[in-house]
């Protein structure tokens, strides 16, 4: 392995990220770049012309995922990289694109800098992540190359105004019966650079994270039944109100997580009480807990806490309780050898680099069905995404690439 | 004034609690007998024929309220009972119902027991109290007789599908630039008889109450602002969420008037969580307080620890707070003396009555501007009210009546 640091020109960074921010731009740097749009397409023919230049091999598999090829010696399995090429609605310019832009990058230096290596590396641009043109779709380009997407959804996934995504497909060429082999059964790694999404790096004052787990997260419906009455009329120590359970059961399940502390988070985002009136003690409250915990045995511990908080109280409020799941996904841990070598990787950097869990989802939880994987963060400003003010620093986000291209390096040659 | 105490013949009450609950049935025991309706015009003749039959003096006044007169020998001044004849949309039979016709035949017992009184007794129909059916009307047939109905009044209050209630009124050949004309200053006592609407009289196993206050009522809308961040990627320590800030308040708020205990209460009815996603820390949340108290100084004080509270909370959890007043009704004292008749009154009936406040609005609060006031409740089964399934016992209705006539045969004999 050459022992000397992959070199990253934060000069072609900055202005990689520009031209990219620019395809899909909406006012105040916002960026809306839905899978299979216009922009879309060009942005993926703008990632594409990168890749050629660079002199990587490219490809368009069948579900729309562009790969960039760096042949190696041994050409059996593949060490790969990449992140998704589309945003929110008027989300932002960082989210998926910086770690589509980092794997051209990181490939195109490693080729530069040291030819050929002795293992395949490939830069993979995903089509789809975000779901925001498709509510069902989530992670379609990953799942496609870990062979999850079934003939259903190629009924069943369909826009917000309900056109299927198979004729979205079939208008920019893609033929969707053809996705199944868009699979890939010979990726040995991989490694996934994104912002971070979250304030943990930014208050840490650390430009860079190695991700150790991506968390496991529930979702849940909770209804409490009690007893509409008159607010005025009807004393405090006879009621049975779902307001008070909803708001005390709330506080508890938040004030558990804060005192699990970090990574343990649980947030209740939505709340309908019925009927709704000031002058109504309310007759139902139902309300979504989003629970997360990175650590297969302390996520279960976290929900069975939820279930004795919910009884307890509802049961001492006399009131009736319904817990739904509506999502449970778990955590996916990272290959500790790849969090040992992108930890190598900064220190050959550099690089102040943190070891942390996402609290977030991402591609890489897919490919972890076929694959070692781990991922690289970036610190984001005030922790804010999925909007225009989303922002990480050219500094941080050149740290990011240089610490993915230095542990591709280590794996590779 | 003769001892022998006055009888109600509950045959009598029953049948014209049975007549009255046949105009405007809705299915199981409902009831929608709207302002102004034709239901409501037959009620109002069901009414006057019934004061008639008792040989009392009828009229209708400018604003469509009913007036059956037993004249004293001294005229000058007159002691009024009544309450009013409109309903919820889908309400119950009682609620109102009960005090219109425990007026008529108290004043019918009394005329045919003891004969022409002293003073002048009155019993009114009141038209409209509910406001269900033009939603600013509230109070409207007690409003006319204290003179608190303005000519802007006439433009302004409509019904939910926006008509006019001039248009309305005319339609029943009632001129609402008459209406002045239906102020009373002549008017001495005011007493309503009325279903209770709460659980109190059932929780304490009394079949009446003597009314001592009607409840003063503030409604607050609250808005919480904090950081609408990821659920998944922002840790609990850093968070800035209004919603646990809403929970512990509404937790703290709802803790704070149980422990005061009767009669104050508050209650959280409404609740909107901006933008309300599950996997969402959110922005705002924006809810309603409605806090009761008939005491002067402890309503005020109520309301202070409420600003406290919500300060301490906002201000620890670095949330955005703005408190906004929607309504602030000062208490409604009853008169000391009435009280005490009415006590002796059910003494000489020989029925149970507690003294409490009103949790819910009444006529009586309007009439209080002009009159000295007091009321009398009938325990409600369940404390249910403004449903189809409101109930009071033909017994406790009849006990109602009974305390209610030998306090009116005291005072005007």
């Amino acid at each position: 392995m050459p022992k000397s640091p992959v070199q990253i020109n934060s000069d072609e960074v900055a202005d990689f990220l520009k031209q990219l921010s620019e395809i899909g731009a909406t006012k105040k740097n916002g960026m809306s770049r839905l899978a299979y749009s216009p922009e879309w397409v060009g942005a993926m023919d703008l990632c594409s012309d990168w890749a050629k230049k660079a002199g990587l091999e490219v490809r368009t598999d069948a579900v729309g995922n562009l790969w960039a090829r760096l042949k190696g010696l041994d050409d059996t399995s593949s060490i790969v990289t990449g992140s998704h090429i589309d945003s929110q609605h008027n989300g932002g310019c960082f989210d998926g694109a910086l770690g589509a832009i980092g794997g051209i990058l990181a490939l195109k230096a490693i080729r530069n800098q040291f030819g050929v290596p002795k293992k395949t590396l490939e830069a993979v641009v995903l089509c789809e992540e975000e779901a925001s043109r498709f509510p069902s779709a989530g992670f379609w380009g990953s799942r496609a190359i870990v062979g999850k997407i079934s003939k259903n959804d190629l009924e069943t996934v369909k826009t917000f105004d309900g056109e299927p995504i198979s004729d979205i497909m079939r208008e920019i060429n893609l033929n969707p019966d053809d996705i199944p082999k868009a699979k890939r059964n010979d990726i040995d790694v991989f490694i996934e650079l994104h912002i971070e999404q979250g304030p943990i790096l930014e208050d840490a004052g650390i430009p860079v994270a190695i991700v150790n787990a991506i968390t496991g997260v529930a979702h849940f419906e909770i209804t409490l039944s009690g007893s509409q009455n008159h607010a005025g009329a009807f004393p405090m120590d006879l009621r049975r109100d779902p307001m008070a359970g909803f708001a005390e059961i709330t506080t508890k399940l938040i004030d558990h997580a804060h005192r699990l502390g970090r990574p343990a988070v649980t947030t209740v985002g939505r709340c309908q009480v019925d009927p709704g009136g000031p002058a109504v003690i309310p007759r139902k409250v139902t309300f979504s807990i989003d629970a997360r915990h990175p650590n297969v045995a302390l996520r279960k511990e976290l929900y069975k806490v939820h279930r004795n908080i919910i009884k307890e109280v509802a049961t001492r409020r006399n009131l009736k309780y319904s817990i739904k799941k509506m999502i449970d996904l778990e955590p996916c841990q990272s290959d500790p050898e790849l969090v040992s070598t992108l930890k190598l990787a900064a220190k050959s950097q550099g690089i102040d680099a943190l070891i942390m869990p996402s609290g977030a989802g991402h591609d890489t939880q897919q490919m972890s069905k076929i694959s070692r994987t781990a991922m690289v963060f970036v610190r984001s400003k005030d922790g804010r995404s999925h909007t225009p003010e989303e922002y990480s620093s050219l500094s941080d986000c050149t740290a990011g690439i240089r610490v993915l291209a230095e542990a591709l390096k280590t794996l590779a040659y």
